[in-house]
């Protein structure tokens, strides 16, 4: 059994290896990789993923799970090693049903359509995109199609990111949320509204750099064990525990965005630099679902970053470094000012109090894609005219709408739900930290962030994948994934910026 | 047999994929990658490795290369397809001998060592770094003697990386060129040394990369396939035909060895870029061996690079970005000076005429070590003894001696002596280029190189690895690797720059 066990694990930690050489080459494709390297990196990324699925879906690992039953029903249901079992169990028996062939063909489809996202969202030319879309969606429904019968076409695209949810909960909460999030909106759009001029002039990028980087500093980010680097968009990959590292981008139109950007990443990046060493090269070695990461990234970007104590530290600082731009510009102005609620075209620029409605528009957009009752010809039309109807504006071109993210031309539908969802835990998890740390705004006023580290560490972090996203919120909540937390935090926080 | 032959050549097409994946995650190691990542990095080389090597001696690999005898005897033997049976033949023989656990236990361990070797050099601290060269000379050790019986221990090694030579022909070609190239610069000893103060002052880093760009694409370099980046030890790394990177470095001692490297590694990289598309994803697909690749490196570094006709183009820009150096420096005298003989430390930065001596050091104390006549331990001393006997200079440190190069930190035993027979063949093919383009002097004195470039793709780059190396310079040159163009080339410029 030892050596059964042994045997799986070096299995499982080779896969881990192949996801970290695919991880690499994905980095290299979205920072430093010339145009001409396009089509080999896609032969690149298609052949790991062939030998990685032949891996993961191999008869000896199957037969090493079979033959481990036994072991796994005697261990401690909490031990790595039976949370090890389970999880690999269950993405043996998914990934068992996908032939190779299209996880190849999915591979090199998508590598090939970033590179032409980037050149059509560069001249906003999205019927250059367009077949390239139309190739992914339907390789997404061959894929679907795969775990039929199902309760809905979308249900496996989800659970790939969000292991157990269904597609008819996260609409459920959705449905819950919506309502409340419009009339905060409604409440806030009849209220003066707060200035921010002063954050939509240039900002020097190499010292929007700087700032960034003291302030992922002080949170806690390990540069021995990572690095940022530019990319198109902002991610956050790692290639092992002990190596995560996070991209930034500097918008013209936006200038404070790679601030945000990178605290946001660095949320991420602190996620998988604080799961335990125990758990590397295993499919336990990372976090638990995108919901999660979510959590992690939008906690330090907004709980955080976005928050009155924070700035208390660092506003002198970011006053010394743009003198000219901030220099007449208050404390109390310059919070409302990045906290302004305004609808705006770029998801990853909106405020916390519209965000959710991006992610509402795309998810639509996405079913109704894999539902088959919208093509992708008619994309652009049915993004305006939703964005028009959620927040009242209209792309001027698909650059600023339908061509803003990466994540379709990546292959990544079934994703976008799950930055809502994001945002809700996040705001779960503030209310027992809050508690927990009674002085974590007085911390926070000092730029001391060791003791929230140190309990993200502990409580979250450390677990890695072990436990799934429901289970895991449950444990240190104390409730599955709920949204009241969410709109309390949003109600008080805009009820004292605007005077609600 | 055309199935047979497609199936090969889509295996052999893994096989180039899982080789441009390690070839990124070696760049991304010495240049981008936190120190943090160095054990996962191990795994990842270490498993890929596996994998590749695996693929390369799979049993169906040598069924269809069996099975394919009889078209290779009936095609064309200069046709591609013939050339990829009889290359893909000798590989896989070779290769199939190698137990997968020896590749992959090399791989982590190298993995680890080049990480040492940064820092042992950055620490001068040889002790460090020598548990790790001392298995890596063991694991060399274990890898020869799978070849037993042999002539010499080290002909496996040298055959890894020139095809076909033999330890015995490489000694008396440098038992030949030795007594030649030490009369001439016993003779240059006599003379009035030239002046070179002017290049040991500061050179800003910024400006030397801009030159070093210009000039690179000028030669012809290919800014969208390929880039060039930072790295402690300058090297050229190719991810396919259309993805060919170098790297430099910025050296406060030698300020301008940038350039010259710059334009070094630009010869290895217009090489790979200039392979035939036909050949890509193949065993074909790369420059024929190593001494041929320093054939190209070379060429354009110092045939090109160090000559008259090159500066008579380029250094009124050189002047124009550094007029605080060079503004009171005539032509004659820079280019005396970046000519200057005089023995070094370094052998990256060594002239023309001692740059042979360190590769027969080194080739010396590598055949010592195989042979088991000298330990590591000991080899700080015999470094000093010998730089000491042959260049009458000893190193202060061992950062400036033993440890200078990454190559045995990365397990590159066997592969020096292709420096020197590199630049034995840029000089035969050097005379040929110059009876085929007369005026190739005033072509370069307008800064034209495209003539050059087509010349060299058109007879060595286009062909890959289709010729073993002593079959290409006969081709091209009409003769073997033979010492006496690169005398030639020695006694003519250095006689009328020291007025021998």
């Amino acid at each position: 059994m030892e050596e059964k066990l042994e045997r799986l694990k070096t299995i499982l930690g080779e896969v881990a290896d192949l996801d970290h050489a695919m991880a690499l080459l994905d980095w290299d494709q979205q920072t430093y990789m010339p145009p001409g390297g396009s089509d080999d990196r896609g032969y690149h990324l298609s052949t790991l993923s062939r030998i990685q699925h032949d891996m993961a879906t191999s008869s000896e690992l199957g037969q090493l799970l079979d033959d481990l039953q036994p072991l796994a029903q005697q261990l401690d249901p909490g031990s790595n090693d039976a949370r090890l079992l389970k999880v690999a169990r269950r993405d043996y028996d998914k990934q068992v049903k996908v032939p190779t062939e299209l996880v190849a063909e999915f591979a090199q489809v998508t590598t090939k359509a970033q590179q032409v996202w980037q050149e059509a969202r560069a001249k906003d030319d999205f019927p250059l995109f367009q077949p390239h879309l139309e190739k992914i969606v339907e390789l997404r429904r061959r894929y679907a199609a795969i775990f039929a019968p199902y309760e809905h076409v979308y249900d496996a695209l989800l659970d790939d990111f969000e292991p157990g949810m269904k597609t008819a909960e996260v609409q459920a909460i959705f449905t819950a949320l919506r309502p409340q999030q419009v009339a905060l909106i409604q409440a806030i759009a009849d209220r003066p509204q707060v200035e921010d001029a002063f954050l939509h002039i240039t900002y020097e990028e190499q010292k929007q750099w700087d700032f960034g980087v003291e302030v992922i500093t002080k949170f806690g980010y390990d540069w021995e064990r990572g690095r940022q680097d530019r990319a198109p968009h902002p991610f956050t990959s790692n290639f092992g525990i002990d190596d995560v590292r996070i991209t930034t981008r500097f918008e013209e139109e936006y200038p404070v965005s790679s601030l945000f950007s990178t605290m946001h990443e660095a949320g991420h990046a602190l996620y998988e630099l604080g799961v335990d060493h125990a758990l590397g090269r295993s499919p336990l070695g990372s976090g638990a679902s995108l919901a999660l990461h979510e959590s992690q990234s939008r906690m330090w970007e907004n709980l955080v970053g976005r928050s009155r104590p924070f700035w208390g530290h660092f506003y002198p600082r970011m006053q010394e470094l743009f003198p000219d731009q901030l220099g007449n510009v208050s404390l109390d102005a310059f919070y409302k000012g990045i906290n302004k609620v305004q609808p705006s075209l770029i998801r990853v620029e909106a405020d916390e109090a519209t965000y959710n409605l991006h992610i509402m528009l795309r998810l639509e957009l996405e079913i109704a894609l894999m539902e088959g009752s919208l093509e992708v010809k008619d994309l652009p039309e049915a993004w305006n005219t939703r964005m028009q109807d959620y927040l009242g504006i209209t792309p001027p071109n698909n650059s600023l709408g339908v061509l803003q993210d990466i994540h379709w031309a990546g292959g990544a539908i079934g994703y976008f739900s799950t930055y809502a969802l994001g945002n809700l835990v996040s705001a779960q998890l503030w209310e027992v930290i809050n508690r927990d740390i009674p002085d974590l705004p007085e911390q926070m006023r000092r730029g001391e962030f060791s003791a929230l580290l140190d309990w993200l560490k502990r409580n979250v972090h450390c677990h890695g994948a072990k436990f799934e996203p429901q289970e895991l919120v449950q444990r240190v909540a104390g409730s599955k994934i709920d949204p009241a937390p969410y709109m309390r935090y949003l109600r008080n926080k805009f009820s004292e910026i605007y005077g609600l």
